[in-house]
């Protein structure tokens, strides 16, 4: 099986201060500590970021689950915003399996803020990249 | 009318090197030349950072529409992502109106790369909310 | 409190065969009966079928919970489609909130077979339309 | 190249009473006439009759360009609902490519009413399945 991933070696994920908290096939957790430099006006957590952090939580998960070789690309995913996320709280998205195919896989994942409230919800489907004529 | 938004002002977009190049009711032009940090492994331009270009463009499109005193927040967003954006490249995202409302805004972002291929279409939803008591 | 919708009275819905068993105002169960008349070729569910059920699921279920004289619209819809419903089975939706406020309400529905093989998720949102000057 | 597709032989797209109005590889434009069985309450097209209108024009536009023996299937489909389509008026789906890939393609589908306004939106992804051992 896979090794857990070292995100701090994605360059977009290690610079939006992305932490990850879980990671196995069925699921994956990650957070960020929401800065400054993840809000818009006013001090809340911009959507991009919201976005940002479940799509990578998403791309780890499919890559704990691809066979030797595979590689794995994003190829839609759609956000639900539901509550805002304040500066100075938590964001943690915790993504599990809606499907796990040999050619696609869709995750969800789900956005909750410190005091539990579910702020967002992604879902978003992976294609599964077959190394050439292996 | 709204005057220009100084997009320099919102931090997120302002830490990912947001550059707005177009600004009417109609039509938003934002840009982000890739670098290092905007990037996933190997070195492409990371969906979440082509999500939160398109999302600050609708943001900026739908305030420059928005009646006095009222203030928007994105309800929903999807990405479709067609082809990858390198290092080196500048995303460019194209944002123009399906629907402008008096509650809700649709608007459509096309994302191309520097040699004109479309490589992601992101569709979203602004609410408006107008002032209370008004 | 809403009572039960009589969905027979909704003649797209009444014309699929739609069968209402469960409807509260945190949970709608809704089945169509797979006919010919519902397949595409080969005879699977087409999937605008099953977009239409989610879809009058989500209606229901958000107008069991509309304050006095409100009315509803969907403005948007996303399915993920993960597994076929052949010919003969039932498919069956279970629509569940993720949001229920005041503007909007956001419902996913999931899809089932007769197998309890999880075919379909359908997330969509409900805009709440009030009264004039109530 | 494919031929053009028959879709009276497709039960549920011929028991909607959709026509088919022009079919090449890049532009699929497909109608339905809206009778009262196509209604929700009040007299309007129901969101999911409109979803099925789209989902077969995306369908027969990814049949027209796949490749011998490969055949397809809906992975996902997005919809924005953004202006009624009443009963007695005729609803026109007019679908064209984002992306036509070898593994995936993208379609997008505009429905509009009879006075040209833009009533929905629907982005769709179609997965092209090649036959096995070819």
């Amino acid at each position: 099986m896979a090794t857990r991933p070292d995100i701090s070696q994605l360059p977009f994920a290690n610079r939006l201060g992305m932490e990850l908290k879980e990671a196995g096939p069925d699921k994956v957790v990650a957070a960020i500590a929401v800065k400054k430099e993840h809000c818009t006006v006013p001090d809340i957590m911009h959507g991009g970021a919201i976005m940002s952090l479940a799509d990578t939580a998403g791309a780890v998960a499919t890559v704990l689950n691809l066979p030797e070789g595979a590689t794995t690309t994003t190829v839609e995913s759609k956000t639900n915003f539901l509550a805002p996320i304040v500066l100075g709280d938590v964001a943690t998205a915790c993504c599990e399996p809606f499907h796990k195919g040999g050619k696609l896989m869709v995750w969800q994942t789900k956005i909750t803020r410190g005091d539990g409230r579910l702020c967002a919800v992604v879902t978003q489907s992976q294609m599964v990249l077959q190394p050439k004529s292996s």
